[in-house]
Order: structure tokens, then C-alpha cells, then sequence
């Protein structure tokens, strides 16, 4: 494994590998830095605090020296073309690359570009993949559920144009999670998740052992105007009623940011079946294990 | 100690511990890193060079990683509430959290909300409190004319709007200083600190041992049209004849950035009794000892 | 040597120095962190994607930790002049600044105000110099063709508002280099730099040992409107046929950003001859030679 672009590049057993491999970074005294003299390039084309600061602990307890490009300020205003700017940093030998970029695909191009022996790292990509995200949510789902054979995971909300929701689906799939399903009104489903798609809020969610909730991406849509936030509440919101659907151990998660009183309420975000802050502090470990795993 | 949110909560003993840590690091040799593997999260709400510089030196001091996040960009944009950012943040176990903010006691909420282990740092909230300034100041005034309670201590400009005015009258009191003087126009003045107003510039600096120039906080001001900054030097400014009227071997101190030619001229800016660049100096050993005593 | 402030400063002997010095830091384990415990600020009055991470790499192989400041907002908003601000990041003893700014000779000042001991490092003044640039453009020479003294080496482009080809040309010469020469239209070339022009392309290009491309700094031109981009690739511009004037084993040199297409065709800029991306390469090694030679 050199670089990290799509979750379907690995199989079960790398990313058990790593979740080990995470376990054991867990225990490790912050005072060890088993990746010094390493660095990396954050290039964030799109805004993120939570990723980005989470890549940046990962890195900051490695050891590895993160320096993240102020994107909107590059050579490119200068002419330069992406690719240039992609081969003149890669020049400079760095070890790594963590990329978001607003287009599907474009950490390919890169991993392609580069002549040295850097790793590139998707952290988003356009609405197709989110792969340290889904890998962070596959480990939290093992930390509270154990084995993904005999689960029910659901899956609510905008999963079209969620890269994180490809991720999940992916790698549940890849962990051989037998029953997944979605709901989410028609247009916010993309074809290839279909197969997934439940008859309604009430069977999605039913006797799920997991249920994750996803905010709509406004960003992304063409015409925000249309969206009725309280009629999404209505229709498409996880409240502690429609908890009770899911099993009584069942868990609830959320990539974040979280719309509170659209796709959640807060009785259900802050309650006790909430793991939403577990996935923040895994995020962390998962991304250190990853960088150590490519790195090493 | 946890949080350090207002000068208040620390007594005279605690400041005076704090000094003696920060003469000790004062000679530690730069390499060594007392605090290697312990992280830190910088959250600026307004712009500072001057106070995000200075933390950011004394966490590279200590070994502590900083992570400035640019927060104008930050998922509050996508409809999370503060709180929750700030949980996000905490979830990815920071040790710290040094923050700036426009809204009075806002960093006191913060250091409600978390749920980890990190301390809040305030560096300055609206025209509250900024502490480490005051202990700055106060470890200035130590370090020039010893011991606090003979002291005479002359502050003139805009307190009102003063989170530094606030804090340094607070530790001066804190400290024993027996004589303490303002000095400004009335609404200038907040009411709490009516009681040290003086009757007239020079009866406020006549044979003080200390004489504190604070700049107008144009950015604080409701309206702005009004003020004649000519005016303002000529009755409120600091020139070397007014100095006179301080004792020889007071000195004069400047919290930062310096409107010269209103509420300082360059000879006493830059004269011999002027320990405003020991202030920066300072301010950097202060906040190195400040995280070192609030993360060991 | 204290500062770098323009590549004239140097004599030949110390430019050989740096460069061994260079070749030495190339072979040390990334691990080792020679400079741990130094410390440099970074301000960027233009932005700059490839200087300022060059720079930023450097500083971290040499385990000296920098703070990038965001110049934008600074306290000059406050009303605090250029001078305060640099005498009050001098008095947080940082051991080096790294400037670039829009105006000539700007660094100059800068060292002149500090008191302490920070050096000075020019990372390109106005239209005047770029001594890092300039050096590590010798640099990749030597790496190439060896001695200075017997080749010829050609600057094709707009020298008149490049920074880099002043110090590159000012470097050549302290090495001995005996035959260079330029070529541009005349408005793009200044007064001291004409006693290098050529007749024509050709015979600036021919039998060259190197030949350096330079971009048009755009943003440095009055009017943009006249700028014929075709018409400059026509006359100006650096092609496979035109190479092959130069000697076979001559080098093509760029200091990007590059706009392929007009003073350079992809087939020369990606082809055998080229050696932009050590370039890149060795400015990381050069700025830490330069920086482990000012600081130890």
C-alpha cells in the first residue's frame, strides 16, 4: 500500500492490520515520535477544521512535520497549471500528501504526477470517497459492536452527494456487514446506492445495531432554495422516538458537522447511545495508523 | 489551577510562583523541551499577531505542538453551533485550548463544555479580561521596581475599553499596590473603575514609579467620527516633559501596537525609561511558564 | 555573514562553503535535527507558495521551528507602523526572520531596526534581489557542468522585473563565470543589465552550457493589456528546435512558476535537458545550508 485513494484498495485484512496497528499507537506515551525526520503537505482545495486538524494531531504524535498550504494563495494565480504545482512540491521530498480536493478522482491524478517516493493521501474527494473517514467509522463500529458480519447499520440522509457515505458503504461491505440499508427521499440517492434503499424511515432504521445520521451537503446542491429544513426534520430526522425503532444497544453516529434539529436532535446527539464524539478521537488514531502504515 | 479565564482566580502566592517558574525556564537552554508530546489548540476568533505569536513561541519553547486553526474558515459555516466545534476539538484530545474571543466570558463557557482534560487559555475576551497580559505587565513592573505595595501606578487612555486595563488593575490589587491611578476622559472610564480616577493627568502621573500608556480601541468604538486624535495627544499623550512629573527611575510601559504621536511620542516610546519591547519579551516567558504550570 | 540580504555580499569562497556545506546536509539522516531549539519567523508580504514551503522544509530538516505569519492581518491595521512590528517580534528572540516584501531593499531596514541577535534573510525584495534563488540556481550549475569559469550562460526572458535574474546574474559573475548573456525586448531588460544583451535569440542561445527561462512577472507590469502571449512564444519562447542551438549537453533552468506554452513548450520544460525539478530540490538543501551557517 503506497498511497490511499479509495477504500476498496484495501481488503479486510489490511484494514484489520491497521485497526490493530491503531490499538497499539493508542497506548504509545505522546513522547514517542516513531516517524520524525518525516513530513507531509496538507493541500486543502476545500475548507475543512475538522479534518484538517485532525490530520495534524495525527501528525503532530507521529512525530511527522505537517506543513498545510494556503491553497488560495498559490502559484496557480501565478499560470501555473495544478500539475506543476503538484510536481514542484513533490520536488521538494516530501514524504506525504493529503489532499481534498472539490473533484471526484483528482488525488489519482496526483499519485500519478508524482516522480518521488510520496504517498498520497485522500482526505475527500469531490462527492466520491472519503476513505480515512469511512476506515475511522468501520473502527468505531468495531469498538462498540465487535464483529460487521451479524450487524444492521443504517444509513439516513443525503448519502448522493456524501463521499462519506460511499466510504461507509464500501468498506461495510468490504468488512462483510450483511444487512445495510439507506433512506433518504429519492433525490438524494445516488443510482449505485439503490440497491440499499429502504421502503421507509421506520424499516431503515428497525432492529439496526448502528445507525448513522448524515447532514444534507447544502454546498453541494444546485438549488438550496427548495429545501424545506423543517419538513426534512419531519421526514428524515433521528429523534429518541424513532431511536426505539433500532435495537436498545444500538449506537449512533455522525461524521459532523451536525445540522442539530434537522438530521438529529439534541436529545439524541448528546444521549447515551451517541458515539459521535468517539468517531472525532478515533479520527485521530485511525489517520496516525495510516500514516504510520504508509510511512514506515 | 485548570483554566486560567480571569487574573482573579489567581493569588498573590500563585502569581508569585508562576514568576519564579518563569525566571527558571528563563535559563533552561532552548533545547531542551520540557513538554515534548503535549498539543495545543490556538483559536483566534480576532486577529492577533502580536498575543498568537508570543503563545506560539512559548509552546515551541516547551515542546508543546500548536495548532493555530484559521477559524474564519471553520465549519461554523456549515451550520455547527460553536459548542460543537468546540467538543469536535476536544474530542481529539488537545491538552489546551488558547483562545481569543470578541464576546465577554465566552472562553468561560468553553471551559464548560469540554469534557477532556484540556485547560482554557484565555488571550483576551471582548473588553473583559486578558490575564496573561496582566501577568506580563506585572512580572514587568516586578522585574524593574521589585516589590509591588510602595508602588505608585499611573494608567492613562482608554480603559473603558480595555480587557489589559482590566486585568493589570486586578493583579495590581492582587499584589498589594497601594496606589493605583487612571486617568481619561469619562466615557473612557468603565464605572468598576471609577474609584482610581484622578483629577487630572498630572496629578495622575506626579511621582508614580510606573506610568501605563493604553491606545484608544478605535475597533471597540461605537462611533469614531468623533475622535480628534490631536486633541487626544494633547490632553491624554505622553510626552517627555509629562514624564517629568513621574519619578526619575519610573518606567513606561505600552501593552501594544503603539499609536505613536497620539498616545506616546517616539522620545518616550523609544527613550531610556521605556521597558515596552521587555513587555514582549516577557509576555512570551510568561505564557511558556503559564503552560508549563497548567500542563504538568 | 549575519544576514543575507543580497547575494553581492558573498564572496566566491564563501558561495563554495555554502554549497559543501549543502552537499554535507544532502547525507545526514533526516532524524538528525542539527538547529533543535531555534527558532524563525516567516512574513511574506507577497504571497508564495514555493519559496515559503521551501523554506518551511529546510527549517524543519534542520529542527528549527518556524511561524509563518499571516501578514494580512496584522497589527499595521491597528496603526502600528512596519518598524514597531518588527522590533516587537525581534524582542520575542526568535533567531531568524525570512522576509519577502514588495518593495526594494525593504530587508535592509529590517536589519537595521533589530537589536537583538535575529539574522535577516531576503526572500525577494521588489525587483531587486533573491539571493537564495540566485544561489540555488549556482548550485544546480555546479551539480551539472562543474566549473564556472569556462561556460556560457544564457537568461532569456523578462530579466528587467526579475528579482531572480539579478541575483542570478550577480552570482555568475562572483563566480567567474565569463560569458553571459541575455536576451528580452529591449523594455524588458534594465539599464545595468544591457552591457549582457544579445544581438538575438540565437546567438544568446548558441553553444550554451545553460540556458534559464524566465517567466513574465505579470504582475509587476503597469499594463498588461499590450502583452502579446503568442507573440512573446514566437520571438521568446524556448522550443526543441531552438534548444538544439545550445550544446548537447547544455541544461534548461527555470525558476517557476511556469507558463508552459509561452516562455517554455512542455516538450523542453518534461524533456532530458531540463533540470527545473532540481532545482526545486536543491532550494530546500541551499536554505539550509544558509540557515545552519547564519544560526550556528
Amino acid at each position: 500500500m503506497k498511497h490511499l485513494l479509495d477504500i476498496k484498495e484495501l481488503n479486510r485484512h489490511q484494514i484489520e492490520l491497521l485497526f490493530d496497528l491503531a490499538d497499539r499507537l493508542n497506548h504509545q506515551p505522546r513522547e514517542q515520535k516513531p516517524l520524525a525526520g518525516r513530513s507531509a503537505i496538507a493541500l486543502f482545495f476545500e475548507n475543512s477544521t475538522r479534518t484538517l486538524t485532525s490530520f495534524q494531531l495525527a501528525c503532530q504524535r507521529l512525530g511527522v512535520d505537517l506543513t498545510a498550504l494556503n491553497i488560495a494563495h498559490s502559484s496557480t494565480q501565478k499560470g501555473e497549471t495544478l500539475r506543476d504545482t503538484i510536481l514542484t512540491l513533490d520536488a521538494m521530498q516530501t514524504d506525504a500528501f493529503i489532499v481534498r480536493h472539490q473533484d471526484n478522482h483528482m488525488q489519482r491524478d496526483m499519485a500519478e504526477w508524482i516522480n518521488h517516493r510520496a504517498s498520497v493521501i485522500n482526505a475527500g474527494d469531490g462527492t466520491n470517497q472519503h476513505p480515512t473517514q469511512g476506515l475511522l467509522d468501520l473502527y468505531t463500529i468495531r469498538q462498540h459492536q465487535g464483529q460487521f458480519e451479524p450487524l444492521s447499520v443504517a444509513i439516513i440522509g443525503d448519502t448522493k452527494h456524501s463521499r462519506v457515505a460511499n466510504s461507509l458503504l464500501d468498506g461495510l461491505q468490504i468488512m462483510g456487514t450483511k444487512d445495510i440499508r439507506l433512506f433518504a427521499p429519492d433525490t438524494f440517492v445516488a443510482d449505485h446506492q439503490k440497491t440499499f434503499l429502504a421502503d421507509s424511515l421506520q424499516s431503515a432504521i428497525s432492529e439496526a445495531d448502528v445507525v448513522v445520521m448524515l447532514r444534507i451537503q447544502r454546498e453541494r446542491l444546485s438549488d438550496q432554495s427548495n429545501l424545506d429544513v423543517e419538513a426534512w426534520a419531519a421526514h428524515y430526522g433521528l429523534n429518541s422516538e424513532r431511536l426505539k425503532w433500532a435495537k436498545k444497544e444500538a449506537i449512533v453516529m455522525h461524521p459532523g458537522p451536525m445540522n442539530r434539529g434537522v438530521e438529529i436532535t439534541d436529545a439524541v446527539a448528546d444521549g447515551p447511545q451517541s458515539v459521535i464524539l468517539n468517531q472525532v478521537t478515533n479520527g485521530v488514531l485511525i489517520r496516525q495508523a495510516l500514516i504510520h502504515q504508509l510511512l514506515s
